[in-house]
């Protein structure tokens, strides 16, 4: 469970410290002020127009929530009707580690296999094909998530395709961004925030990852998806009664580009391991091009190394080896980075 | 919308402030640390042990949530069978303020009539009987309030007789606790919070109407009701990632009985604003037992008070004469108590 | 359990019997026949077209379902979305006997007291006057029953002030119709079956309680409510392999008016009973419309008329006296109907 | 739609014909008989009683509804918990064709790819295997029919080695048996109803498809799953006002073995179709066990063979060829067998 007491740092996730202090601080500044609740105070109306600006639309519905699942829950089956679906990557979060919260909305998932994470218009209309009457499910929405759930983003072409795909076949695309501003900070991305957020018709950005207690905050572009959304926040338990906590969170992190100095420094840190590891002759489950990463390692060096660092193992590529994730955050020392990389150095020779 | 611009003070709701300073120190104190994710960090933990002292069992399961409506559809939602029903008073907020989170859920309520918002075993008596077989949903839940939404509270001998009843009827219980700190600082309460632990099968704790940023803890009693909750915390959105944010919340508000004396303070707002109303001969919508009172004004002496200050208009009780709700808390100064009071005897000898 | 033992004649509902002899008939001369399935049969079709005519719109979808639960559960939660809710009297069938069928589709029922079983604008307003914001679930669509669960049934004048209302206030009006044969049939009646399909948005026939081995009738006359109705048929486990069934069964019920005269018959055979009734001395529940009536009996002569007959006792007047209700139908035997009255007569004078 | 007026005959499905003449004939001689409603008349009690022989366990619960998919999302709604899913074969009915039926009752179906439509143990293992805590929902309870979906069956060996991993792995077993008969009936079957019965949790024996109007009987043996089934099919829309049609079709299908003989028909049919069919020299996507059989045609034949008859495209083997699906029934006359393997010879001698 706690990581803390046997090892000396972990790699295991993005939200193992708590917030970037200028976030506790806003907090504190304001804690005395009387404010409305649920999500109608002025910092929450604030955030909300700073996000307007990010995504260039002034007409952007924003909502703050207090994580990815609910976000994805409550977005989700605020757009389908009963028999109609959404399309996954069989990576996808609410595939694999919702515990089956879209289908506790009544909505079935229809899987696409990948080996990146990532969906093309070929894999969704072979899907869409199959799906003809209506002893099937409608598939009606597509979720992706950036970065993906293994670390990998879209460029500005693919996400483009995708979404001219979605239109002309009366899908709705929505993007998992619970990771968003790592993927927008990879040395790989062509995509600005407002150019994503104009190739979507509703999405969320992550707070939790990227340097605050909680928070993500849902975009929605399509003035279809707009109306009453409230209620589908209250009615799933989302409706923070102190909303401003939700609000003053996405204020600091807006203010001086702060949450994408926050993820640089994430990316900077994967790219530091990514290219050591590289170095040292390993080989990856996927490219690098986020905060995570997936290198494939001898078991008996990933036990060395377990017996320092905390970390997922992924998945067993073969009876000798497998591949590991790390990931890094706002938070992550260098200083364990360095020190992780010797170590690694250290072990390897023995192999 | 926001109260600040226009009034002096809001007697809206208890959740209009931040939290005590104390809680935003430790969380300042705290953040650097490297934290497991989900509940399962040393904060969450060391509350959980915190809190199966105070109520005296130490085989109770104890989760941390960000709100009550969550706190109540998961709950509720994990001990029913699809056919079975909870029953609650009308004025029960899952019945009336919850957007139909319950039914989101799949569950019948089942109301019944109260004139004071409390639970008694003839009402539900009467109910059960109606229930003969499988044309009719089953109930098998109770749930009630401590305090009500109306502000009253249950005594000891009312809560053990239902409880009782419950037993005998193979029904279980379920308190919702948001406001149960200032239930038990009530001076006309008689339950300690291990007594009234004893008496139900599951309840919460709120910690966001008694100083907290967010978070409810619930109390599991009943073995039955404990394997797998962590799957329904998943499943509906409510496992934060950073559970040591709310895990250290409860740390604090349970360290040197901080939890109670905030709710004595606002208790004893709440009596001073009582008393001083009842003196000028106004009646009330129900006996003041807790921090939410309803006074009964006639409509001008409302018009005049709502210039000033922020509150809820609760009933139409004629048509000169209404209730209102006014509602302090752990924040409320007394020095506002003191000039509402006086603007109200101002006010009155206009009537 | 099984009347025809114990019992010499049941009166307890309107489906003891099986299906008018013609509809087994028909059954029989086109059981060779290969037919296309799930509704998409020549009967079915024809069957539509049969009643497009009779409620005299050419637009209307028609389809055919078993049952009256899946009817009611499948129409309501095709209407409404997650945080919409139904109206009703609380002694609709929907909120009492289908065992919690429509919240288990996620809606909540928003109940109106009344004495009658009917609902009016006056009781429907005060309760949207309650529900003013996302904290509360939506009202959407108002159910009625015609005849209602107690045997009452609309005017022209009710229906079309309802249906009016509920126009202005952006609400849909559904009509369950399970005995809506004998509604239209009542001697009390001023509504054809056009009019009444002309004055709500969706509506079914009922044929299982007029003549049919099961079935009822789903008119969708509102635009917005066709599209995909399928998807909620079949998703509900309601699209009939064999629908070949159904819709043979309504081209019988249809042809020469056999629904409207099997209906005249159930209400001919309630008539006489309770005009004896009342000649007897004996006041009812409600004013008896239909083929539902609710004679109210002295307890000690309950118990003589159990020995023989078979009735559900609905509800206790007082320790001496309960209502009882009387069903007739298109199956009822007249001696039958004879012999109660004289048995009455009989233990009558006792008392 | 209507196959009868453009084809000379359909091969399309085992639901094209009416019910045997002998339930026409019982249903015709019980008609006028009161008996109770909802499953609870003499003929569905008879009905169980039998089934109860047949599948020799006299403590089987029995219920019957009117099709299967509304069998498989009770019983499967009716076993899991809001967390917990059921594994099935990719091609299983409930993940292609039930129009996301069981999503909608919350659950998620997870599921393995078969070559041949079943599920073995090594499978199911590998599944369970990546699900490892509540981040994931818990699978449960494992789905498969028989015959399948492909016309596969199982083998006593098999379904013994199935049912014995799953009570292993804490794991339920549930069959859908909507072609049961024709499995059973299998000249490569070697499991009786009995034995069959003592290898799963429940079952359902499929009446619609093998000469009943409607009706599918299921079987629950395991205690665990009996209590209160009756409330679940009352809140689905199953339980049928006169149940009495259901009961009487099952007491005739099972007097005199009628249901073996008429399943046994339809596998003659298919086996005459299916043994011509490969003395042409045909290739079939899966070996011809029961009533549905896949020959794989040339495009050209199957466009030529689809002016007489009717039949379903199953899938595309390359540009050039495609599997076809042949289904025979209780119903399938000799002479349009014959008609159609001459048409085939002809038409063959073109390619």
């Amino acid at each position: 469970m706690n990581n803390k007491q046997e090892k000396i740092y972990s790699f295991k996730n993005d939200y193992s410290e708590g917030a970037h202090p200028n976030i506790l601080q806003a907090l504190a500044e304001t804690n005395a002020e009387q404010q409305a609740g649920y999500g109608q105070d002025d910092y929450s109306k604030r955030a909300s127009n700073i996000l307007r600006k990010e995504v260039q639309d002034e007409n952007s519905d924003i909502h703050f929530v207090s994580g990815g699942t609910q976000a994805n829950l409550i977005v989700i089956a605020s757009i389908l009707k009963p028999y109609e679906s959404v399309i996954a990557a069989d990576t996808g979060h609410i595939n694999t580690h919702e515990a089956g919260a879209i289908e506790a909305t009544g909505h079935k998932i229809n899987t696409v296999a990948t080996k990146n994470g990532k969906l093309s218009p070929e894999k969704i209309e072979a899907l869409l094909e199959q799906h003809t009457d209506e002893h099937m499910v409608k598939p009606k929405l597509v979720f992706i998530s950036n970065s993906t759930e293994l670390g990998t983003i879209y460029t500005k072409r693919e996400l483009s395709e995708l979404y001219s795909f979605c239109k002309a076949n009366d899908l709705l695309l929505y993007l998992d961004g619970a990771r968003l501003g790592s993927a927008l900070c990879s040395s790989k991305n062509d995509l600005s925030l407002a150019e994503l957020s104009n190739l979507v018709d509703v999405f969320y950005i992550g707070g939790t990852k990227n340097g605050a207690l909680c928070g993500e905050a849902i975009i929605i572009n399509n003035d279809d998806l707009k109306d009453d959304f409230r209620f589908y926040l209250k009615q799933r338990g989302a409706l923070f009664a102190k909303g401003r906590v939700l609000g003053i969170q996405f204020v600091e992190l807006f203010k001086d580009d702060l949450f994408f100095s926050l993820a640089e420094h994430a990316n900077a840190m994967a790219d530091k391991l990514s290219q050591n590891i590289a170095g040292l002759g390993y080989e990856f489950l996927t490219e690098t091009n986020s905060n995570q990463l997936f290198p494939i390692f001898p078991n008996t060096l990933i036990d060395k190394l377990s017996e320092k660092y905390s970390f997922h193992i992924w998945s067993e590529i073969n009876n000798q080896r497998s591949a590991i994730r790390l990931v890094t955050s706002w938070a992550t020392k260098e200083e364990m980075v360095d020190r992780f990389i010797s170590d690694l150095e250290k072990y390897s020779t023995y192999n």
